[in-house]
């Protein structure tokens, strides 16, 4: 079996008789294409709205297809999870482990890591906000259990240090902060389609925005 | 007609045909019920996807109940945005007026109001993040054209004159400075039922998120 079939990678193994079964079209590239497809179908109508045959046909390919590469609708899920969405997060990771024990550092890594994370990945803030935020999102048990207890409580516990040591300031929660940084970064990034007509400009792209977030958290509006 | 018939208030008029068929059950704060029973339907799963007889199942009334009183699906929704959603932006209006030039009033009376507001329509940011952020959100044209070009241009005109007296911090957009509050005011209270169970505590209540706010607002993160 050659490597685009489900032998490749992390993905549940499929049932033998299947794996006899490759349709004509599998190619090297379409196991990617599919989880693409995938994405942008959750993106605009969201996962649960999201029958397979929808992903089939924003991939131009039959039901069958899908299937082959991934089983039902819940293994797509998971594919598209354990590919695409627990890498994505992976990333950020490392750059905040190097920002040490510095907390203008660390804020400013968690931006520009979240800016980063954002421009490799564009569908990911609209997929966190209809997924995890609202209610009734299909990824929400699944990220609070895998995701939520590495990243953002291990933040947590370095403001509270970093608190403790007078280097934070004293009137912010280091937990509350957490969840600043988010809302400072994801909602900007899954809104921008939002906002960004509104104010009528072409000029505030990534990098303005990156900017602006990081002077807001090292000193404030600076109007003391 | 009694005013708890649709003669009341500012909804749409009904033909005269329904208006004479009131149904058995027509109570005063019926029609209020309704709404709140709406506004629990498109918060748990989008207004594209609930049905008026969803509504009406919640309410525990008979679809022609909800028919009398807002008619189509599209009627309700309407009713919806003029009787719920704009009178709670509405309020947030007088108290960033009387914030006057002074920035950091401006911004505190912005997270004061916002706190009031989702106290008040806990609701809110649940809508506004599903109806308004989300692609394909219902409510997206409406706010965009109503409520985006009052208080969001307002006030980055507002944070732009305080830049140019010297009174913002450089480093900042007055446009993003925009976002950014949207950011730390929805989201957090969006993800309110997300993010508390994950810290595990119970001592963070709407009053330290809106203290921790306006002190990350005013003086950033305080490492420097």
């Amino acid at each position: 079996m050659a490597r685009q079939g489900p032998a490749a990678g992390s993905e549940s193994p499929r049932s033998p008789s299947r794996r006899a079964g490759r349709p004509a079209g599998a190619t090297p590239d379409l196991r990617e294409r599919l989880l693409d497809a995938a994405i942008a179908c959750y993106v605009r109508q969201g996962i649960a709205a999201t029958p397979l045959r929808a992903i089939a046909a924003e991939a131009s390919v039959t039901p069958a297809m899908l299937h082959y590469y991934f089983g039902d609708k819940a293994q797509l899920q998971q594919a598209v999870v354990e590919e695409r969405l627990m890498p994505a997060f992976a990333g950020l990771r490392e750059p905040l482990l190097r920002a040490g024990d510095d907390v203008a550092a660390l804020v400013a890594a968690f931006v520009r890591g979240m800016g980063e994370l954002v421009a490799r990945h564009p569908w990911l803030p609209a997929l966190w906000v209809r997924e995890v935020l609202c209610e009734g999102g299909a990824l929400r048990e699944l990220l609070l259990a895998r995701v939520a207890p590495q990243l953002p409580r291990m933040l947590a516990e370095r403001f509270a240090q970093a608190q403790q040591r007078g280097e934070l300031d004293p009137g912010l929660d280091p937990r509350l902060l957490v969840v600043s940084l988010g809302g400072l970064t994801l909602f900007p990034a899954a809104g921008a389609p939002r906002w960004r007509p509104f104010f009528a400009t072409d000029d505030l792209d990534a990098d303005v925005l990156r900017d602006h977030t990081i002077a807001l958290l090292d000193r404030g509006i600076g109007a003391g």
